[in-house]
């Protein structure tokens, strides 16, 4: 009820602060049997790590993370799993600047508002230092759902600034294509379309110099997800997708398939025509010729590729200065001068895929409990 | 986890199809002492009822509410309220196509997927007539925000097709102009913008014609929301928010303040700078200069007006032929001879406003349990 | 959280009250495919009625349920359930006494504290006429644990007063058995042990005439359980069992196999031994030689018979004069004239039977969504 | 749904092994502004520890805690607490025996048979070693209680083997009653009885002189609890306490005040007559004469202390040699090598007492949640 959880069959619940000893997800309802090391943690969590690249935030952490429980010999128990990701950063700098003054875009005010008083230290509970948690968990999910039906979520960026990633297939784009460039430059703006790729970087780099911010647009696509998860009516599969999304920081906008451009669209325009589809093994299987409905209808899967965009918005964090007012409503003039990225997009890549693949982990095993009996 | 509930604290669990018996609704977390009567109930769902106006679907339903459970000498007891709608116009009418043919861009096939066999009749669960319960709870939530805090929540079309209202100031508009215009017509389309208004309900006349449908834009308000609801994390209020709205048949995009422009902006456009209010009785409150934020920051409320909206995609059913397949995988071609709203949107203004009001009553319950010791 | 829901895959949520239209149930998570009728629901609805016998209580309600939703063509479509129960004999008799009187042993008080005022007809909500939604969710709680695994629950009356039934096997005791006896006249005190279930009747009886009540201990089986159901920890079988059975008016105790008495156990005498039995396919499987565990271990269901008793206390009302106080704090004599059992027991076993068999039929799509990957 | 949480507003969720890194709770929900420190955490800790004195296991923890998450400056800050304690004495023994025989009494069988395989050191997750993690969320949960009510819950032996404490005044027995004795002598069995506490501490260690082990009753009292709390229907307070109890190892029965001799009274001498107090500062307010009810009404606290109590079965793990089966069904010998406890007794007291807080804080958040509009 105080939202630190998420999910209902595969389940997970988080603490920590940007500056306190470290974050902790205890994941439950993680099937057995699953083979899960210290190594495949790090992965996701490099792809998240802040100092990762100059276009990130220099905060320097290592983010090598302890499993505190649920495995055995290498494999999950069944029983709940936690993982510890300490934090190592925490420079002792002077906060009082951001103690007593709202930052402009954070939620300083709103926490006050609510707890009577906050951790201030870099934002507290309210930092993005708690998706880590988060990215770890989708480790997790990210496996059940390859060992249970081949799933697999890619995300990208789309979209920074006015610079539009072009993306032909969204389907076909690899991790490795979100990772690096062909000739194995690292990608570190994450995005596909090689030719933005490098105009986003500029503009990133751009931005930063003028101690400002700019917002964006990440697209992600999850393969290979079965016909049937989702749940009528409340649970959507849409709506769960939505609310996993929008509980990330910056997210101020979701869209599904052709999303807000269905405004402007008729029926007959928008519908996609079902086809029967003749499978290798010479089964029939039911699919859509096209995919403006984004992977989705009546909110359960219908076997197509889901495809979502979430809009990202311009790090609050500013070096220069801003007006605002201190906790006893005062005027006050504010300059954020913490570690903070000039663009979110990069590194939500990796957070973002890992809220759909945990989705996804959840309403598969609620479909294996609610299936025909 | 089979998706018929919602909410936590003020909780709704639904039941009922198309063309069974009835919809029934059980509110679980109401507070006892409210005033409730089947009056109350029937305002909106009048406003949601089928048959309303020649723009939208001619089914005949009275929609009289019976309350079965929760309320005693006119106020809520604090014990579950049940409240049940029956369905009257379920004409015998032949099912035979959309028993067997999948109809693009509904459920038939994820349903039949999912479950092993569908009620076929109308959509059985999968309808929007389902919606007819959510309306009834949101009456109660509505009148609960009310009393706990001057709450108001009010939606209207933003968009039809190409046709896109002016509002200035979102804040402003009421009930009363989205109902009917200032000389009393009825506002067939509830847009508050008249002359646009005009248009779309040509639009949608034309659309019809046609034999197609049309898709738009809704924004919600909700004002004199109090700082402090939504919960850190995962349960932002953004994030119930928007898994409210996208529980809706048809939503396919939902944003909040400034929503997908905030890609193209910098942090120093973008952020909203904070200001001190001297209030009428002279106590200090903090506000934001402008609302790009949509009222939540860092996912609670910030005191600012709410500020949402959802695209709806053009209605799925289709008088004019589409071709499809059987649920043995033969082409098929179908024409929905149903009545079906050409647009959705002026229906849908009454049940977003419903999922608005019943997450904010949940929150604030929410907010009552966790407020500091 | 306002505690009229019960179970996480397999759920129900109840409304209703003893004299207002009527009682209705929700059900959310019942598989696809479960054949289901008014005539399925009608037995255990009738063992559960008032009037059934002079034993019990002569309210007259013929508690036909009508199913609202959920099921097509006879069998359950896999979406939310909703079955009503009317209330009929609603006597517009004079409450004023109970109006302004708490009635001992009643919730009168507690309720009047709790939410400000109260249904006061008949205990409102807080009636034992609100677990008639309750055995109407068992009768498809047991069908699905039938189909699943031929799971099955037996109820009976195991002690009125001092009177204790001779049950040398509880797991053999069948439907048949605690119904009617061996020629055929029906078991009204629904304890196998016709002996004891003559003497239990007089007792009854003779209470009555003293216009007083009397209490008792009803065991429940479960048979057929397969190993495995029930989570470690906080959800362990025992502790879902426990809370369905005190969620019943009038439970004061609970326990399992040897119960109370394990307290003056050694471990050497307490713990079962296990053993490999050879099935009929030449199947090893591991029981234990004894029961004293009751089918539990770990809080895991271990494959023996679960068995389960509950203490019920003696019927609240009286038509004899008890002291109590008004609402105002007066001292004041009370009399329930109304209809009311002078034994729980008899009625007890079918509302019994209902919460475990709805406790096991969720915890076994539990199992079904958390068992390996 | 894997059942690792406990509680709704004030859920905890619990994860760790026997013999794994540690043991780490998560409490969301905890109100922001309460005083919190490894010192307040260690008292009970080391009411729980093992190793505390000769009649318990003789494995040494020292069970110092580390808060993760979720304080600040001394205070919760209302997000999410975490709390880590460390295993310390997993000695590298041979576990061989364990791993392949199945320990009678224990969840060896029933763990594997859910999960494929165990973690077979020492119990794993099924090692009573979890309920570390609930006392030191216990602790928080006391300190709330406290803090909002002035609500106080105190534990103690009432029985071991068929030696029964006397208690006259359960409501009047102090913490200080329950760890010392009036010279101050350690209280080593928690029982306030001084003459039957002797008899106990020597059954127990002719107990463990024999290899064998003994059971008990512990009773449990909370005062100072406000009328109200607890949910009509499923979450009434005696269910969600009897969960909670049974929800521990080795629990085999719970009952409330009389318990299970409700059996044999009639109405007229068990109800608890109302009347009315003249409370300290003129206010009436109602109570019982007797208490007969255990503190619960209807499921709703009465303001009367609430009594339960609830079993312990004999320690499964005996020293001497048990019959048994191996994982491939094979007859074979055990004897558990390890340390543990004769008697469950002692240590039990502290973590019985965490359940009840941690119930009661959850139960009245949800009151101040649902109280009326």
């Amino acid at each position: 009820m105080a939202g630190n959880s998420f999910g209902q069959a595969f389940r997970i619940t988080t603490a920590g602060e940007s500056h306190g000893p470290g974050n902790v997800v205890i994941i439950d309802g993680c099937p057995s049997g699953i083979a899960l090391s210290v190594d495949d943690l790090l992965f996701d969590l490099n792809r998240r790590r802040p100092g990762q690249s100059h276009l990130v935030t220099q905060r320097q952490e290592s983010d090598v993370p302890e499993i505190l429980a649920g495995v055995f010999e290498g494999r999950t128990t069944g029983t709940s799993l936690a993982i510890l990701i300490r934090n190592e950063d925490q420079r002792s700098r002077d906060y009082n600047e951001i103690k007593d003054k709202y930052r402009p875009g954070h939620a300083d005010y709103t926490y006050d508002a609510k707890y009577g008083f906050r951790d201030y230290r870099g934002g507290g509970r309210a930092s993005a230092r708690e998706t880590v948690a988060r990215v770890a968990a989708g480790v997790v999910a990210k496996k059940l759902i390859a060992e249970a039906f081949g799933g697999k979520v890619v995300g990208y960026v789309k979209q920074v600034g006015p610079i539009v990633a072009r993306v032909d297939d969204p389907e076909r784009v690899t991790l490795a294509d979100v990772e690096a460039f062909p000739d194995g430059t690292p990608n570190l703006v994450r995005c596909p379309d090689r030719e933005r790729a490098q105009e986003m970087i500029e503009l990133i780099e751009s931005v930063r110099k003028d101690q400002d911010s700019i917002g964006g647009v990440s697209e992600i696509v999850a393969s290979n997800v079965p016909v049937g998860l989702g749940e009528p009516v409340f649970d959507k599969l849409k709506a769960d997708l939505a609310k996993a999304l929008f509980s990330l920081p910056a997210v101020l906008g979701v869209e599904y398939g052709v999303g807000f451009a269905c405004a402007t669209q008729r029926g007959s325009e928008h519908n996609d025509e079902f086809v029967a589809e003749e499978s290798g093994t010479g089964v029939r299987r039911v699919v859509t010729r096209s995919n403006r409905h984004g992977g989705m209808l009546g909110g359960i899967s219908s076997g197509m590729p889901i495809v979502l965009r979430a809009a990202i918005k311009p790090t609050s964090s500013l070096s220069r200065e801003q007006r605002t007012v201190t906790n006893t409503g005062e005027g006050a003039i504010i300059r954020t001068k913490g570690r903070h990225d000039p663009c979110l997009l990069p590194r939500f890549v990796p957070i973002g895929e890992a809220m759909v693949a945990i989705v996804l982990a959840d309403h598969y095993l609620r479909f294996r409990a609610l299936r025909p009996a």
